[in-house]
């Protein structure tokens, strides 16, 4: 089975600055798609973008369309991205979060175009006309367009990101065992008791006390390797000198 | 109660390229954040950024360090962002979508600093050493170094988004009622009678036919209402010509 990211298009419709299309281009790359599709670019954008060092596979393969039915003419849905705006919107708006879901299961069965507008004006009620509905990325009110390739970046994360991660920890490192924190906590009294900071005969409160404050430091097994190295060597020099 | 975003330092190590400054300093304002902390930043990189048209109050409120230490200061949690690589890492390493749960969590409590290296070098050693651990943004392992604005929104973007969004559609579209898919089922019907398209005195079939097929387009009220007019208008030419 191909990957489902082979079905999306990232359409972006009249862009006019190289260093947006060479950014859309590394973050489709970088989050494992393919298809960058440009819809009437300024040509020069197109070129620069293009002879740029380092331009990616991704923008050595995108390709040119005169309009954006010619570009989203093998998919069957079509989402327009859109910053918070005012103006009254013919088409049913979702969070990034909630579209970003339905993009995905549809890529399950068939292409999809995900379409971004120019840096200045976004897209144009005739570019939204061939949308079936519309995402918004949830940015504040008060300051709600976003920079073009960042956009592309953040729209393409969440089709990728894991919405089970949250719930796992993919690398913990292995904890102190009792053994080890019990060893460390021993080693520190009695460093403690020859370096006379607390009287060697101390009740065992204080003994209880540095067992809460080693179990606090929520060590790691590699580090109390290490910490019982260290006041071993400093237990050494106490009764040695 | 203030805004837990308040509490957020985005830190750039080292950056030199003054678009980059600028585009962590939007995304820092479409996401709601507001303070970025420079640790050593080439010195014109930093004027151009600021002497940009239309720098953001995010950046004119931006301040420089001289070390990390410093730029970190008043921050109890420390992570710091590193592409997927092979380098032997001494801290635990999370993806983004756990991490940034434990920095939202952090956050609602006391400051937080979010680190990101130079462009070129990622955060040096020196830099890691002061983080409590790493996160990862789940880019491919063939291109995982992503463009430093794009990695500053992706990674704030996660922090902002709404878990809870996927489960619910923001803003629906009213669907047609039973009564205007039956008007609008009794009009095509006719209709088709009309054009000779069906025979009126066809079986009960064709007109379940026509019923699902009504159904099976999702029509929204304000739709029905105009595929209804369409109709009316139709049949009235078809008997009147």
């Amino acid at each position: 089975m191909r990957d489902w990211r082979d079905g999306l298009r990232v359409v972006l419709v009249a862009p006019r600055n190289p260093l947006n299309i060479g950014a859309a281009a590394r973050a489709i790359s970088n989050f494992g798609f393919a298809h960058l599709r440009l819809v009437n670019p300024y040509e020069l954008a197109f070129r620069e973008a293009r002879s740029a060092v380092g331009a990616s596979a991704v923008l050595e393969a995108a390709r040119e369309y005169a309009g954006v039915a010619e570009a989203v003419a093998d998919c069957s849905l079509v989402v327009g991205t859109t910053a918070l705006g005012k103006r009254g919107l013919q088409h049913p708006l979702r969070r990034l979060e909630y579209g970003g879901r339905l993009i995905r299961k549809h890529l399950r069965e068939a292409p999809a175009a995900l379409l971004f507008g120019s840096e200045k004006y976004g897209l144009a009620n005739h570019d939204l006309s061939h949308c079936h509905w519309l995402v918004r990325i949830p940015t504040r009110e008060e300051h709600g367009s976003m920079n073009l390739g960042q956009s592309v970046a953040v729209a393409l994360y969440e089709l990728i990101r894991d919405a089970r991660a949250p719930q796992a920890r993919p690398q913990p490192l292995r904890a102190a065992s009792g053994e080890q924190a019990e060893r460390f906590t021993a080693l520190l009294g009695e460093a403690l008791g020859e370096s006379g900071y607390v009287n060697p005969r101390t009740s065992s409160s204080t003994e209880q006390k540095l067992r809460r404050m080693v179990r606090r430091q929520a060590l790691t097994a590699r580090d109390a390797d290490v910490w019982l190295g260290i006041f071993r060597q400093l237990l050494w020099k106490l009764r040695n000198s």
